[in-house]
């Protein structure tokens, strides 16, 4: 397994550079907690959110954006729906990410994931008691590169650490700040920018990466500033798009 | 009537630490416009915020929470349907907090809410105007006390003057900041705080009364750092956090 | 066309001075991501907000409401439902603004705009590709005051410059700052301030050109102290509300 994470700071470089200049349109059906919070952090991150989840036109929406991110915060039966069409419209021509938000608390959630990871996501985000209830096996490194090998996919798992597969590579990512946990929806931005750097770099392990890696070094410059919780998703904005 | 009104500083800092320690999930059933500040604040609270209204799982979500919110700011035909399930999962188990929103605005609204104290939240958040739609009354002081014992529910009034009573005691809360009105959401944010409070104190007049002079305080505070309503709401984060 | 622009900041002062006395209630249906943002900048402004977006009750919040938004941002069939109720309850005596949201990206919306434009708005507020997409012309100079003339209505194009018809007077608002399209909703957040505006005054020209107006000079204080387009969302409201 190959750990060339010496690249990984200059190659997240390059891709934020690209995401700035080409501004991608990432489509994200995502919870109605984070929709807000996400719309900002990807405007400030250089692209171009849109958000809309109607299943009549969410077609249209999806098959002209550059990257889908599907967020399964909000369960309710209008999103499933969206969710349908959207991946079918993004089928293999617009890479996709799978967050699929507290499936570890209820069992339809999983079932659901699990039926949605079979249509190939780019990259599935997602902690540690998530990927447990997703792949029916605790979060160990030889599980996740497995399952992002025989998935061909990537996962990109967050924590104190988060880790990057896609099976053969692995990249660990030691940066962000303890204050993230309590804003809410911060995982949720962390899939979002993911979707971004997908949406201009055809290398989705490195694309996971580099979402990751913008979101720690972001959250850990604004923590030195912030006061709070309230204060540092404030302040994450800012420095995403500075 | 009793008014132990001098230990409530000191009863409300032991309840906030047992949040703190023990981190209770609240499950909120709450409106659109108040999701994301809702959790922000339960999160800088100490506590661990769930939304989902999805009817298919959110008796999952409330039969594993500490406690539930039943905001009725948005008032549509799936949040109903989860409201009814969530209380029955509820049932006498989970202690839950009702805070009816506008239903002074909205005689479908009001004749639900009436429905819904018949059966047994642990406390009724509201302002006086909603009060006299819910109680067909003034919301004066006997009244509030009358209506409170005989639902054996915590009536928590807030406006100028916070009132909690249970039937028997009374507290009055002063605190607070006029800026505090100019954010929205910060009503259905002081019902989270109660329902947080709730889970972790079988006291519920001490709970609720806990909860709201929490909000004050806090928001006391930030009025100090604060240039307008929305840094205003930034700061109130930070308090509950610090 | 007479362009009587000397007399626009002063006749916004006066207009802003009688939303603060009179607090007008607008009722916003708008979409999911945008309801907290405009909530607090009409809270900011002085007005006050309602969202609900049940069918079964929006007809009693608009039928007492100052003013009526419609926002097609998100297009369920929820809102849908609840815009036609609304715009019957809304008739002739309640002013309403329609801000057709990403019109050009989704054919169904931009025919379900123009089904609107006919059931006459007193403004319409929008950029240029949305107004190409809804008038069928490129948004210049001569189609904009035939369009608003034909209608009846008034158009509020927004954009590096804004422009304010009513078929025979133009105002030209040049304020603002470049940050203000980094952060998700600032477009409703005007519509709402228009709104607000048409609710305490008859000529609605001269009310849209001061809600544009006031949130374009807001925006320019708001950038001098804004570090980034978080910090900017929130300045914004504070010296909205100053």
């Amino acid at each position: 397994m190959r750990a060339p994470q010496s690249n990984l700071p200059q190659s997240t470089a390059e891709i934020l550079a690209r995401v700035r200049e080409r501004s991608p349109r990432v489509h994200c059906i995502t919870n109605a907690v984070a929709q807000a919070f996400t719309a900002n952090v990807l405007l400030a991150f250089g692209a171009t959110p849109s958000m809309t989840i109607a299943p009549e036109e969410v077609g249209a929406f999806v098959a002209g954006a550059d990257a889908l991110l599907v967020n399964l915060g909000t369960f309710d039966a209008e999103r499933r729906s969206a969710i349908g069409v959207a991946v079918d419209a993004a089928s293999r021509t617009v890479p996709w990410v799978l967050d699929p938000v507290f499936i570890d608390r209820s069992p339809a959630r999983a079932e659901y994931a699990r039926s949605l990871v079979v249509r190939s996501p780019a990259a599935v985000r997602l902690n540690a008691t998530e990927f447990a209830a997703l792949a029916g096996a605790p979060a160990a490194a030889e599980t996740l590169a497995s399952y992002a090998r025989d998935r061909h996919t990537i996962v990109g798992l967050t924590g104190a650490t988060d880790v990057v597969t896609d099976g053969a590579r692995r990249a660990q990512i030691g940066n962000g700040h303890v204050l993230m946990r309590r804003v809410t929806a911060m995982g949720c931005a962390g899939s979002a920018l993911v979707a971004a750097c997908i949406a201009v770099e055809p290398d989705h392990w490195l694309a996971t990466a580099a979402g990751l890696l913008a979101l720690g070094v972001a959250g850990e410059i604004a923590a030195e500033r912030a006061r709070g919780p309230g204060s540092l998703s404030i302040e994450i904005i800012d420095v995403l798009h500075a």
